[in-house]
């Protein structure tokens, strides 16, 4: 069924091309190195970047997403309030999927959804993370150990200023001394939306096998599946007699 | 302790200035009958509506507001984007409480925060309503039955696009066939969110002593508690050593 | 992928053999109704009942299921604490799914994993009942309509006496005035619970295609979704140093 | 208002007749030093202990509880089946209130109320924990920093095998590399049920101000807050005209 769904992995893009250690390790940019992994899998996948034009983001391309990736960092602004609110609509009423990875935290997408800041604290000394299965029965979990070890990342901490997820699969431990909610579940309409922790770009995050298996079952998860469409407004008639 | 507690009620104030029914069920405005009520419980209580300076909200009362009531209906676009910004960020950073009544569902202040469209299915023919206490032991339905009855009112029906509540209180029966999620309760940043569905503006809702005993509960359960203030950004120094 | 799953239907059996009234609807017991049907969605089926020896519930049988539906009424007592314990145990430790159905909130199985007495109020007039979709993007609700009428059924009223659901689908509205959390999902342990309120055995519930439906979709949500083993008690030595 | 909350402090007793070092630190035993605490704050308390009669908590001391405080670690088993269904009754039914201190996660009365194993990692080497506050707006937080650190203490791991707390307010970091949802509230029946982590016997961490002050705010969280009674069973005739 995986080859089925269809995915889009977005990225700003920017970081890769100015940045020539990140290119080392993601020559051609995170979101290519993704979407290898994930067309891998057997899904049907594409990519688009801030700077095609609608930022690659086009009614059409978003009508054939099943689930978004996002990606983004440095250029949060420069993405358009109107991709922005088209987005949002394909997630509320059309039931596509949105994944937000690492930075995303502060995409204009990942916010508007969560209704918070999504503020954090964060730290760049390069220390070790583990991430917890807390819920070892969400198929997020699937095929994971007891914890993902991620030798060397920036840290994000607590208090993670975000809605309490409706479910809660991963927290992570920081040898500094923190702690974080790593993978958060949401339904937002008829969507679903996943918060993944790890994926800082002077790392090679992307090229972890735990990492990428997490993003694969995500995308199965957060895949639309099938529920009514809902219809609101005036209701001018009522079902039952009244009285 | 309830006297140490300042609600500022806001109303859109619109409809009881133009039309004569409902004038003659809250003369003085329905900001007004909630703000009688209140100080009467012992609550330090001011109003402000949409036609003040500022709709009344400046930065000095959002400061010296420990609750916001919001009620409005007609004009929700003509609230301004940046008294709304004001607000929602006293709530996430300050931990003031929100309550938003009814038909500010589609406020945007409770919009911004929800995250999703919190659209519904709505019909007008006077019915019948039961709100059901789902969560006993929850303050809100302190001094309540096992449920409200209204006799007349403004259906509200699902799906109700919100966030999962995290607590939810009340679910309602409509005699027409219908049920809505109708007391819902958020943390949202340091702040405390609660939608209550009565109260249109047609009917002496209002005037009902289990719905404003829901409100007086409501009030204490939604101001701030005293947590911790929060410190986001950047840390450079770790907690524990590392490496 | 459904065939793969392999479900036990477990039923008391007593009503089917006492009652020709409900043999006329469910000939061969309920079990098999709902048995023949998941057969014919592609599943694994097998049947096991109260009287048959250790209730048809071996530690073999549970080995090799993946999602356990039940159904009990009368003889709730009758039902061993040993086999009760069992099966709690996979669930909890393997990761067996369970599917609880209408008067399966009083079985020992169902409240031992709520954790609180799982209590209601009912009724038995035939009235209708309406269940409406409150997480149309769950996948319990692929394929249905915004609602599933059921034109006579007994009432089961809130309060209902379980923890939140961590994900609540459905809400049943009742022609008699009531409510009902009526779809409500849950992580036990590395299992996943589905409790589901129709199916009286006077009314031919279970053959309607709607409620099969849903079924069919708890059992695909609800079977073990291969997330890691869990290993508990003492652990000696730290994964950090300390000190 | 906490002079009227009546609080009962209930103890296993038996480390500190039996091992000095732990006499040392609790004198009088563990639940005196607590309810020592508690009485400065204002509370009515009293203390019971496994070796009294009906383990102090008969049926008339149950029913002037408002809150029961739960300390036992090594003899759980000997806590009595009927006294535990006699508790867990006051709690569901009458609305009490339940905290459950460090190792009272294997307490009769919390297992049975969560319908989980509750099993946990665990390790003594003696190393720093971090209570990180998540819900900053939560009660239970009031009056703390951003975290609680606890120089010296048993270390307790995830996987924690409980159902997802309605509220997370804290998460434990851990130096040996280990994380922990260490403040947990739940809703059970009509009454409220916190578990906290710390409190190792020993450590002297019931003498540490911030655990006495989320003890005492738990108190005021937990009391029953006066909502309905409810009544279950039969109803006849319906609320509403049926057919």
């Amino acid at each position: 069924m995986a080859d089925s769904i269809r995915v889009t992995v977005w990225n700003e893009y920017r970081h890769e091309k100015r940045h020539p250690e990140i290119a080392a390790i993601y020559p051609d940019g995170l979101h290519n190195t993704i979407a290898t992994h994930l067309r891998a899998e057997g899904f049907t996948v594409r990519t688009a970047t801030l700077d095609e034009p609608e930022h690659g983001l086009t009614e059409a391309v978003l009508a054939e997403t099943d689930v978004l990736i996002w990606w983004g960092h440095m250029a949060h602004d420069e993405v358009s309030d109107e991709i922005v609110a088209r987005a949002k609509r394909r997630i509320l009423e059309g039931g596509m999927g949105l994944i937000a990875l690492h930075s995303a935290h502060f995409s204009k997408i990942f916010q508007t959804l969560m209704g918070s800041t999504c503020n954090l604290k964060w730290r760049e000394i390069g220390e070790k993370e583990r991430l917890w299965v807390i819920e070892p029965g969400h198929p997020i979990a699937q095929g994971l150990g007891e914890y993902i070890e991620i030798p060397h990342t920036e840290m994000y901490g607590e208090r993670f200023d975000i809605p309490a997820p409706d479910t809660l699969v991963f927290i992570s431990w920081f040898e500094g001394g923190d702690v974080f909610r790593s993978g958060c579940c949401y339904h937002r309409g008829r969507g679903k939306v996943f918060y993944f922790r790890p994926g800082h770009e002077t790392y090679p995050i992307f090229h972890q096998p735990e990492v990428m298996r997490v993003i694969s079952n995500a995308v199965r998860w957060a895949a639309p599946s099938g529920g009514p469409e809902v219809h609101f407004g005036h209701i001018k008639e009522p079902l039952e007699p009244v009285g």
